[in-house]
């Protein structure tokens, strides 16, 4: 096959791919990551590059306008290369790396009158061993399995090859006093006590036992590096999830990793790439080495948990949706390479279906619906929405694929929350002028999704957007037009914006933003009529995940995002997905109730019926058809119409 | 550090190494294997080459006489490189490479009534699991185990990685019809099933299942690739074990191996250059693929079995001979590297002591010792004499470094009994004159250990030898003369042998061959003693090992080796090691026997007192020192007496 030499402008080196590489897959080698959002499909226009010498063959140019494609501007995933090229690609496509500081993270409470020598399944102890004489032969591994036989009455104990090579070094080298770390529960079943490690020499019970909690989100991987002793997590890191270059949501990934068997890679970039570089960069922070890491209990979406141990994760995405595992059997650390000591247990978290994963029976267990007395909403809205509704009676769940909508994506001026996004707007009643409120005090890039919900609701409520979404063209005001991409709302005008564009928002990302709530609405009811309640009797909502901390509930509610229901009944509980995996590492009894979690959990399939289709599109309207579901709704409208007139 | 140039001559390419490399690793990294049967000590003075230009620093020149140093001949192992150099290294040093035929295996028995379906430990069974639905999307895997809990009453099964990465696919392609492969004993503990394979569609429960025996010799590996269904055994193959270029006897190779931390070396070499050959050999005679095995028995001597594992066996060879593991826990055949199915089973059976490995209790489980009704001495002789006695009330055992005198190192003109070897000899009691029979019917080379016992014995009888051992120099025969090593009788003139050089028996091989017997008897006598028995009750002796093969009973015991018993007491058994990892394959209820025999025999360590030493000393004579206990000795004396009057 010919080989062609392609230059990526600021790039020194060209680099020699064959005939049929995409531009993409070019650039990749070549170092430079361009973002594919749609996971390299054609579908959402932001891989553009521009071929400034050379031609490709185009199999889709889908989102480029026809100037565009004059300009010599191509979709690198859709570009497939045929001669030698010189290609640049913008400053803006190529990802931005930033750290997700910790700010979001608060002190972290210890669980009461927690004791890690009592509630640890790993244990760690001193031995003292007889040492061999001739009167008694008996081998090394015989001698620690007395030991332990009689300090902690193991009659039955695994241990991996690794550390049997060890092992008469390490009994010579402390003299026949050894410390020992034992996991109670480990090796492919909960019943086996396993040694993952051996250390010549005494150590004091209180010395630090380093575990880690890590939560695997679609955008953001999180890691809470804790002491099992004591309880206290001593660091805390977080970082985007770099499969994110992959695919912005799970399915755009699926899609990825299985069109081109590139499910070993989707693995890499979120071990290798992404949560072992965190691992270093908490170690660092604690002055530990990785290697006296021992336990790792991990949460996260089924898709993310299928992607981090490379199982195939496409009948995730296709009828009838099924994963192909959702109980984990515990694993070793080199099992799947995550840095931490080869021998340390890594515990996933079980999930329920291929849309409620561990994440949400974390989620579960760290916001206690399972144990509520009261009968409680719990929601963790990410790239979907998934839903629980229940109590320590019952539990039912269900997700509702709202789209990436309110993570800023899908949405043409969107953005993630991070400096520069538009998080809160006010529109003044009179002039139809909006006040902002931007992350970082800088100028304004883009809106997130606390901003597009807080624009929507106050389009809605001063009359410039109606029930349905159209954006009202008979005002004769500046800030709405019709646009290149229909209607539209000047939110920031060029001269104020940070890229120097106008920032607006637009008919066609209303119809988003009213699909993805819609979803999410139909989703509580689906629940709620399932189990024969109306939402109006839900006594508390809990709401999980980054998406909740920064929204107001007021203006959730006016959308019709949220029920109506009075303001202090709302929770936003942080990152629970990780709480959770924090919780389940301390405590094995904590553990063993997220099994039970999600063996309890009745999944709702919305897809087996018409009731959702039937409530998603009662609620495709501001706030609802039936705006008797949202009296405080219909007071507020009547107030802004009192004033106006 | 400095380079220097080596080029061994007839090798095409130099190579360059650090100054202070030995010859021997230098040689090696130019893919010249050179023997260092002492494992590189320089103490047995096989691994010379000839330096033909520059110099090195000779640690030792021990075997070297005046004039090969002069000539420029050096140790290989003993040379340390300062120079550039070029080298001839002599084609009789470098490793012969021969295929072990297949002679000395029998027809193997299945054993009577043996049914694979009931017997066996791995069960293949056919699956039929209902598709997913949108009313149960149970995950693939809570499938499997629900269709498994169906039909084998699994509550609790284990399953690797790797294998869920090929579940869900496994599934569809089979349309939900597939089979599986449980080992019902598997996981690092004997009672967690686990889920070795799945295959796609159903398959006949007469098709052939594959297992395979081991048995890794300090000399030769054999394996026999079995049908588990039938029982019978499809392809028997051997091959010297390649440790063997680091050393003949495991002593040997410990030293080397603990000498530059080279055990991972010892490890590739039995696996990587031994066993997987093996595999490969005997898969192809069977036309089957070596991802067909699922399950690999092995048996071994203790070092062999450390080795096998690469955990350090240095504890073996020092005070107090520990191993660092007896009971090896089962493995996964990736772990170790071994080319069978990467999920199949490894299960190394049990040893009881450094010196008496799972050679011996698979020997016992196949000669039966456990289950005789008499008293029977079982004897297996290796580098090693391994000795048990008892019945199935009880069990002693101890070894006795014999050293590898009747394997035919440590004698000068000794050899291993392959083609061209002296294998018996008959010497007139007139003449002196010897008849020979040779291995191959070729012209001889050397002597193997059943001719030296044979020599011997007829020196002694005809009175060249005395009772101490002392070549009688008095008679006046061209036969016997003083050499260059001492008094010697020689065997073979040069004209006649393969070499053109004479081949003798000196008086330092006779006393290599007193020390080797008399450590053997010395084993059975104080063995005895410990149970309070004299070796004349004993009713059957049991012999195992290729050593056992073609040894003249007759001649063993007038030279003192075996005790005198009644010749039709004594069986040859062949190799009762890889025969009882063949039983433990085929059954897991005789699996279970090992583990029992194991820790049924006592083991009696003979340095722990004096009483093995008097043993000793009263057995350096021919046939000892009390001819009482050789009576059928005492009266072939006497009329060999009466004829030479």
């Amino acid at each position: 096959m010919a080989e062609h030499k392609i230059i990526i402008e600021n790039i020194s080196e060209s680099i020699s791919v064959s005939t049929g590489t995409t531009l993409a897959d070019a650039a990749q080698s070549a170092g430079v990551d361009i973002q594919q959002p749609c996971g390299g499909q054609g579908r959402c226009g932001r891989c553009v590059a521009k071929i400034t010498s050379g031609h490709v063959r185009q199999r889709s140019s889908l989102r480029l306008t026809n100037e565009d494609i004059d300009e010599g501007y191509t979709l690198a995933c859709q570009s497939i290369i045929e001669s030698d090229l010189t290609v640049n690609v913008p400053e803006q496509e190529k990802i931005e790396r930033k750290l997700v500081t910790d700010l979001i993270a608060k002190k972290i409470l210890v669980p009461e009158n927690y004791n890690g020598l009592v509630a640890q399944s790993l244990k760690r102890i001193n031995l003292e061993i007889s040492p061999p004489t001739m009167e008694d032969q008996t081998d090394d591994w015989g001698r620690l399995q007395r030991a332990l036989r009689k300090k902690l009455q193991l009659e039955n104990v695994g241990v991996s090859l690794n550390l049997l090579k060890r092992l008469g070094s390490v009994l010579r080298e402390g003299d026949w006093k050894i410390n020992a770390i034992i996991d109670m529960e480990f090796a492919g079943s909960r019943n086996i006590p396993r040694v993952i490690d051996i250390q010549a020499g005494h150590i004091s019970e209180d010395e630090p036992l380093w575990g880690i909690a890590i939560d695997i989100g679609t955008t953001t991987v999180s890691i809470w590096l804790t002491d099992l002793i004591s309880g206290e997590v001593k660091a805390q890191v977080a970082e985007y999830n770099q499969q994110i270059t992959r695919g912005e949501d799970v399915i755009s990934r699926i899609i990825y990793a299985t069109k081109n068997s590139n499910e070993k890679e989707m693995a890499d970039l979120v071990i290798k790439k992404t949560i072992n570089p965190l691992i270093e960069t908490a170690c660092k922070r604690a002055q530990i080495q990785p290697t006296e890491i021992y336990k790792a209990t991990i949460s996260g979406n089924s898709t993310m948990i299928h992607f981090l141990l490379n199982i195939p994760a496409s009948s995730i995405r296709l009828s009838p949706f099924v994963t192909a595992i959702n109980e984990i059997p515990l694993l070793t650390a080199s099992e799947i390479g995550i840095d931490i000591n080869p021998n340390g247990t890594i515990d996933c978290l079980p999930g329920v279906a291929s849309y409620v994963g561990a994440d949400i029976t974390a989620g579960v267990l760290s916001s206690k619906v399972d144990e509520a007395e009261i009968t409680t909403l719990f929601l963790d809205v990410g790239t979907n929405g998934e839903i629980v509704l229940g109590s320590k009676e019952w539990l039912v769940t269900c997700a509702c694929s709202a789209g990436p909508a309110f993570e800023g994506a899908g949405v043409i001026d969107g953005m993630r929350a991070t400096k520069g996004a538009i998080e809160e707007v006010w529109i003044n009643n009179d002039t139809y002028e909006p006040n902002i409120r931007v992350i970082g005090n800088s100028k304004p890039k883009g809106i997130c999704g606390s901003g597009l919900i807080s624009i929507l609701s106050e389009l809605f409520l001063v009359g410039l957007v109606d029930k349905a979404g159209n954006i009202n063209l008979n005002l004769e005001i500046d800030r709405v037009r019709e646009g290149d991409h229909g209607p539209e709302y000047i939110v920031v005008w060029g001269k104020e914006s940070a890229t120097g564009d106008d920032i607006s928002i637009k008919k066609v990302d209303i119809e988003n933003l009213l699909r993805a709530k819609a979803a999410i609405y139909a989703g509580f009811s689906v629940l709620a009529e399932n189990v024969g309640i109306t939402l109006e009797t839900v006594e508390q909502v809990l709401i999980g995940g980054s998406f909740g901390q920064y929204i107001n509930v007021e203006k959730a509610i006016q959308i019709g995002l949220l029920p109506d229901l009075p303001w202090e009944q709302f929770h936003f509980l942080g990152n629970t997905s990780v709480q959770g995996a924090y919780r389940s590492l301390l405590d094995w009894r904590t553990r063993d109730k997220v099994t039970e979690i999600a063996s309890k959990m009745t999944y709702i399939e919305l897809s087996a019926d018409n009731k959702f289709y039937d409530a998603f599109m009662s609620a495709m309207f501001l706030p609802h058809t039936d705006l008797s579901k949202f009296p405080s709704v219909e007071i507020a409208l009547n107030e802004n119409l009192l004033k106006t007139v």
